[in-house]
């Protein structure tokens, strides 16, 4: 039972030696790769950069315990970072004990979140977030924080979560840059973007092993990292000009209990809402991907838990928001890591790290920083959604282009807020007009088709309708307003037949609405029947009065219901498209 | 082209002589009825009586040369007066110049969202309000208003636009009740219930024909105000502590702009947001139904039209929010009314009233006019749909009540719009998991039914599942999910087999879980096929990439599938139930 909810007894029970050599050393891949990744994000989400590296200990313990997935690296991202600045830059200012604690609150909160979720099994809330939505969101988020690194990268302040405020705090400053800095942040995104792009073709072709050169360029960054902060001691960069990350607090954090109001935490419950959902919809979706490749599996609601126990660890570690990275996730998986256990090996990499790297970290330039992030965040950017979804379908291009505008302009919050809006409302608009289509029998055969389409026989005193969608509030009224307008235009109608073999449920809207088209045709003296409803459809319908009061009958068939209304006598015609233009 | 938006034009160029005088009839039938309930609305909106006589003018004649329904009544309406006070209540106290002037901006707010909706074409707005919500809205509102008319009948004051608030004011002040107040209210509660209940039954029995009897019963509660205007008279019941209506200013009013602030109007979007919503619906319906037994159409766009511009009016008629009324609509078509000049027959006869009974109504007794609302309301209440709710659908039940409850306790607007929310957010939970089923054929035909229900051959290495919904961003992952749960448990799998004739849209998250369930599956080894793919849905997927990477094939039919996977050497053999448990 309680093996259910804490994986770790499971795969633990039977943690053999191969498995042990395996972790290790994708351990020690990914905790190089998530040192510089580590201290950038901290210094995204406007925290100091030590932070970035407390959440990458205690929380990895945590999924490594609770969660379900053996590939997934959780620890500080992108996109979550940025989201973190948004909330408590609102409460706080950057650079304050405050806004560290509020981080701190926001990582217990969303953590709470999570885990609840998990328990209670509301991991489906995930799928409100459709596709269009996620990239555009990704996509907008990377370029706003790209856009913000270049104050950094420059040497100038500048401030804001949205485009226009961060593009103007730039465009104020530009005059004011320091050439200095933007040596130094010049030559990180030069080094950092040579390692990322070309550095493995070289050393291949100068004969390295592949298995080696990619090691080294997953090691590049790290030093970088390190040839900046030997730039910075020997020119004395600090002096001029230059900012530095500066003192950092020596040895690993205590566990805290988050020092917070209420007051804040209330206010904090929407934004720890978003970003638990994005943040669990990155993660499942790199989880997922990975398992698949392993024929294993990856239980949604064990993932909220394993994530919400990660940033409930966060908080109590002196961290922030975290989730599973993609990134990372991939090498983890790549280096063979078999089991969570590959995460406690990191979080123990990442704290041997921080002891040894924190008497240097104060002189580490923070363009350099700057730099790592426009290198990481540059992948997020994909405008060819935009292009993929105009020629798959307006509705889906209409999803992405709200939430990559509003997202832009207005930040991040609002952006996801405003792209699940508008993706629910064009989902409920598209099924509130569904596809209808007269129908009349194809000649000699049992079958029915669209009388627009096929040359089909139709019998002037029946109206048969075929409705290719579940029938529900949003399109309730235009099935009545839909058989009303027939009915207007054609007085010879004495049936009229509704065919539901694509009718997946009928909701209580849709019931009313039937009663109100079966009594209101009563009136007119037409008899209303329906024809293929579904089991479960039809088992609902029996516990309404619905069939009670219906004028006609329930076929099983179009072809029965035909056959016995249309009678022998029935003179059947081919019929004219303009017949039913309407 | 002018005509399309403005009937009047249509129907007013061939107007006869016996439509006029059956509108005649109907429009003094319609002035009797209507006198006495807008006294009453504009109380229960917070605003003076004549208000309620004025909003039956003016809005009605705009109505009339706007509007596209023969039967129509509007004016003030309960449901909407409530929603009225609601709004305006939180910006002025009742009784002041302010007041008024704000309903007659919302009014105008109103009109202006109506009229625009309208000329966009966005009456499919309305379809988001399920009937689960619209009852439980309705029967809510019902409550509150009766609630909140007790204080009248007892002579004692109340206050709120919610339950609790109102029941804890009448219960505070519940021993200070007035006994000339609660006699001529309980005296005025007693005449209308006789009046609306039993009535007509002994007139008829005295022999009195039917047709007069039911005039009478009409004309009624007007002779109930005449007798409290009489009674207040002779008794000086003003002197004994019975609230009156006190003075009303002769004469009818100007035309005016309302005279209200941008910021207050900025507040009031929302408020004449949801109440322009919920009066369109109420409108819509009668309107449809009493078209419908006309054989008449209704175009829903032309009447939100109608409704904008009889708001606008009601906005410069010193009026407040109005709509269509479904009583006085009833009595309307009941009396014969054959177009909508009928309603402006109705605002000359309600313009001769107030000029006539506005010397005299300075006595009225408001009690009295509480025991018409409370009258006129408890037929909003029906507490059986949530028993029908219940039988009929859980997710219709939780509609209902979530909208009902919440209503009560904290309101009309907070109460419709958590009850709309709960109503999409439990569709789209209930899409989210669609019913899927493993198929197999039914042995020596070409059908296939789920192997759950029926005894039929399946082959181990090929997996058909049929999907019965829309595949779309709430169910991609579900799709996703099912089918690595199914392969994962199953490595003999060799092909997977899509059934999709109940799917009428694949949108473009769908489309990336299509692609990839593809790729996971191919890198399993596993063939991905799609069977019975609707024109529509295939015309889409043609246009993506996914055709392009699909493993395997997309074919016609599930039988033209199976014949072609499965071989001559497959081995069909009745399934097991306990084969597919999962």
């Amino acid at each position: 039972m309680l093996a259910k909810y804490v994986p770790i007894l499971n795969w633990g029970r039977g943690y053999r030696r191969d498995q042990f050599g395996r972790d290790l050393i994708a351990a020690v891949i990914v905790t190089i790769m998530l040192i510089p990744q580590s201290l950038a994000y901290a210094l995204l989400a406007g925290l100091p950069p030590e932070a970035g590296l407390y959440a990458s200990i205690l929380p990895l313990v945590a999924y490594a315990i609770f969660g379900s997935s053996s590939s997934l690296a959780v620890g500080p991202v992108a996109v979550v970072s940025l989201m973190t600045a948004t909330a408590v830059g609102r409460l706080a200012a950057e650079g304050t004990a405050d806004y560290a604690s509020i981080a701190m609150g926001l990582a217990l909160l969303s953590g709470g979140i999570l885990a609840l979720m998990g328990l209670f099994r509301l991991g489906f809330v995930a799928n409100f977030l459709s596709h269009p939505v996620i990239a555009g969101f990704i996509t907008a988020s990377g370029l706003i924080i790209a856009a913000s690194q270049l104050g950094g990268i420059l040497g100038i302040p500048s401030h804001g979560h949205a485009m226009p405020e961060l593009l103007a705090s730039i465009w104020d400053n530009l005059v004011r840059f320091n050439p200095y800095t933007l040596a130094v942040g010049s030559a990180s995104l030069a080094a950092l973007v040579w390692i990322r792009l070309d550095m493995k073709r070289r050393l291949v072709a100068l004969g390295v092993p592949v298995a080696i050169a990619t090691f080294m360029v997953r090691a590049g960054p790290v030093v970088v990292v390190l040839v900046a902060i030997a730039a910075s001691a020997i020119f004395e960069l600090g002096g001029k000009g230059v900012a530095l990350v500066g003192d950092v607090p020596p040895g690993l954090p205590m566990l805290t209990i988050p020092n917070v109001s209420i007051d804040f935490l209330i206010v904090l419950i929407v934004p720890a809402f978003i970003i638990s959902i994005v943040g669990f919809v990155e993660s499942i979706s790199v989880a997922q991907t990975l398992a698949a490749k392993k024929r294993e599996r990856i239980d949604p609601d064990q993932e909220l838990i394993g994530l919400g126990a990660a940033n409930i660890a966060a908080a109590m570690g002196s961290g922030y928001p975290v989730t599973g990275g993609f990134a990372r996730s991939v090498v983890n998986h790549d280096a063979g890591a078999a089991t969570p256990a590959a995460g406690i090996f990191t979080a123990i990499g990442i704290a041997v790290a921080t002891l040894a790297l924190t008497p240097f970290l104060a002189l580490l330039p923070k363009a350099t920083l700057s730099a790592t992030i426009i290198v990481a965040v540059l992948s997020l950017v994909d405008l060819s959604i935009l292009k993929k979804a105009y020629t798959y379908a307006m509705a889906d291009f209409i999803g992405v282009a709200v939430t990559l505008c509003v997202t832009l302009v207005f930040g991040v919050e609002i952006g996801i807020s405003l792209g699940v809006a508008a993706s629910i409302l064009i989902f409920l608009y598209r099924t509130s007009k569904p596809h209808t289509a007269v129908v009349g029998r194809v000649p000699g055969t049992e079958h029915f088709r669209n009388v627009l389409r096929y040359s089909v026989e139709t019998t002037p005193e029946i109206l048969s309708l075929r409705v290719d969608e579940s029938l529900y509030f949003a399109n309730a009224r235009f099935l009545e307003d839909c058989i009303y307008a027939r009915v207007a235009e054609h007085p010879e109608i004495r049936h009229v037949i509704l065919m539901c073999p694509a009718v997946n449920a009928i909701d209580m809207s849709a019931l009313e609405s039937l009663e109100a088209i079966n009594e209101r045709l009563r009136d007119l003296g037409i008899h209303f029947h329906l024809t293929e409803v579904k089991g479960p459809v039809m088992d609902r319908l029996e516990r309404s009065d619905f069939l009670k009061h219906l004028t006609g009958q329930v076929f099983l068939s179009q072809h029965e219901a035909i056959a016995e209304l249309g009678g022998a006598g029935a003179v059947l015609r081919p019929r004219e498209a303009s017949h039913v233009a309407s």
